[in-house]
């Protein structure tokens, strides 16, 4: 199971209490942090999120509301002692924007911070039990969106059962990948004697800043959530489209294209007070919609 | 009068709902800001400060808990359309980041930002009303303090008497400015006859992040408020010499061999969940002293 928490919601400036974008999505033992916008390290303490469990940040682009909170949580980590290494992946500029900084401030981070620029689509982490695809999304300038999959599970053994039939322990791990096993007498035992099915490999894909574009559908299809900006409401589409962002119709319509099971829709505008009128537009074209909001965490 | 304002009040890391250091001071149409850690602009938005009124933002240095909310504050402000300029006194390397920040966000700011890069002790700005020097302050890197001073006030004007004396309203100028007047017929009207005394000009002094030094005495000495760090308790003397910061008796220290009026004290460690012991500690050594608290005007 993956779970993905809202520290972010808003697009570029800051108003009425929402924050920029930032992400948590946990997996088994580790998290991710996708995007960070300023105040990102306060709300990670707000939101009670162990930065221990942190390994990877991903950055869509390089629109301050995506990752002006970075250089903070990055320095504030090796304030606090962090050891282990950390990975960022992100447009190759900012590593020079990290470097400089540090430089500047005479500091040294007392962990090993391992920079991989964004240069091409495809597979750039692959876990123990996640792998992560970053795909390009049109905005005004370089940016990239993820998509999270889980490994296939193992299916779950039951050891009662294998011991009545006398399998040997080491033998489990065949077993929790699906083989039968063949005792000393020659019977088979069949894999579904002694395991049941696996819970299914969950994917969640993140679309960070866009302009409607249907090219994206191919790269999401299917996934269990889906994150989709909307950054305005849909009689603004040509404000949308001029400033590479996307309405809540639109979103939509991705998400129905792509016959995802859920749609998660944020980025919103500063200029809307409240987030009433997103949610019933969103659902009008796509229904299984929930709207993105801060301290929720939304099980995938 | 002027009035200082408490955004931030923490040291290095955000905690315990403190934030990093930031200050803003109020004279009469303007206001400046000191030093901006990252959240900033939404402690702007929390306490109300109004940001057209802002014209210049003193850096002290490029320690990131001083200035990593500067970048996101410089940008929100063009999203939201000024048009005034901006003056910025800062550490010479700090415009080589904000160019290159704006650069990979493909960004222009629609206002002009004039630069000015920190250099030698003396006066770096000279308002209609105000004066601004800097001073070196000892810390691990390049670190200034900054002394802000009204310029003395005009007298203020009877016009109701000055009337009785006929005296043409475009002597009033001079009156303001202590001149006697001489009449047709010869005779002296002086100028305590139609104005009374100037309200008393008062100077503001921020000593940043510093070493206890008491070379920085003649610097702020008689001011009428005292900012001095204090990241640690007195018993902690060794620690704060080791990282180039203060206890609270050292700022007390400070301020009564300064003789000013008022000590203000912060930038307190994040190992301190409370700050009860902060004040009668600098107390001991200097009674008028109040905590920086964030949100808080204090009147100067």
């Amino acid at each position: 199971m993956l779970a993905l928490t809202i520290l972010g919601n808003n697009s570029a400036i800051p108003a009425f209490d929402r924050n920029p974008t930032a992400q948590i999505l946990q997996t088994y033992e580790e998290s991710y942090l996708i995007d960070c916008g300023e105040g990102t390290q306060m709300q990670m303490t707000r939101y009670k999120i162990r930065r221990s469990k942190l390994n990877r940040i991903f950055i869509s682009h390089l629109h301050g509301d995506h990752y002006y909170g970075l250089i903070g949580l990055l320095t504030s980590m090796s304030l606090l002692g962090r050891t282990q290494d950390l990975h960022l992946h992100a447009p190759e500029a900012l590593e020079q924007i990290i470097k400089l900084q540090l430089l500047v401030a005479d500091t040294h981070l007392c962990y090993q911070l391992h920079f991989h620029p964004l240069k091409s689509e495809g597979i750039i982490a692959d876990d123990k039990k996640m792998s992560v695809e970053c795909f390009k999304v049109q905005h005004r300038i370089e940016c990239w969106g993820f998509l999270f999959r889980e490994k296939k599970n193992p299916r779950k053994l039951n050891a009662e059962r294998a011991a009545i039939y006398e399998i040997p322990s080491a033998f489990y791990d065949k077993l929790q990948h699906g083989h039968d096993y063949v005792n000393k007498k020659g019977t088979i035992i069949p894999n579904d004697e002694v395991t049941t099915a696996a819970t299914k490999a969950k994917s969640y894909a993140y679309c960070a800043d866009t302009i409607y574009d249907e090219n994206l559908v191919h790269k999401i299809t299917g996934v269990d959530l889906l994150y989709h900006e909307t950054t305005y409401l849909k009689d603004l589409h040509e404000r949308a489209a001029s400033r590479y962002h996307s309405t809540t119709h639109q979103a939509a319509s991705i998400a129905k294209l792509g016959n995802v099971k859920k749609l998660l829709i944020g980025h919103f505008s500063s200029k809307y007070e409240t987030l009433d009128a997103f949610l019933p537009e969103a659902c009008e074209v796509f229904e299984n919609t929930e709207l993105a909001l801060e301290g929720v965490c939304y099980k995938i």
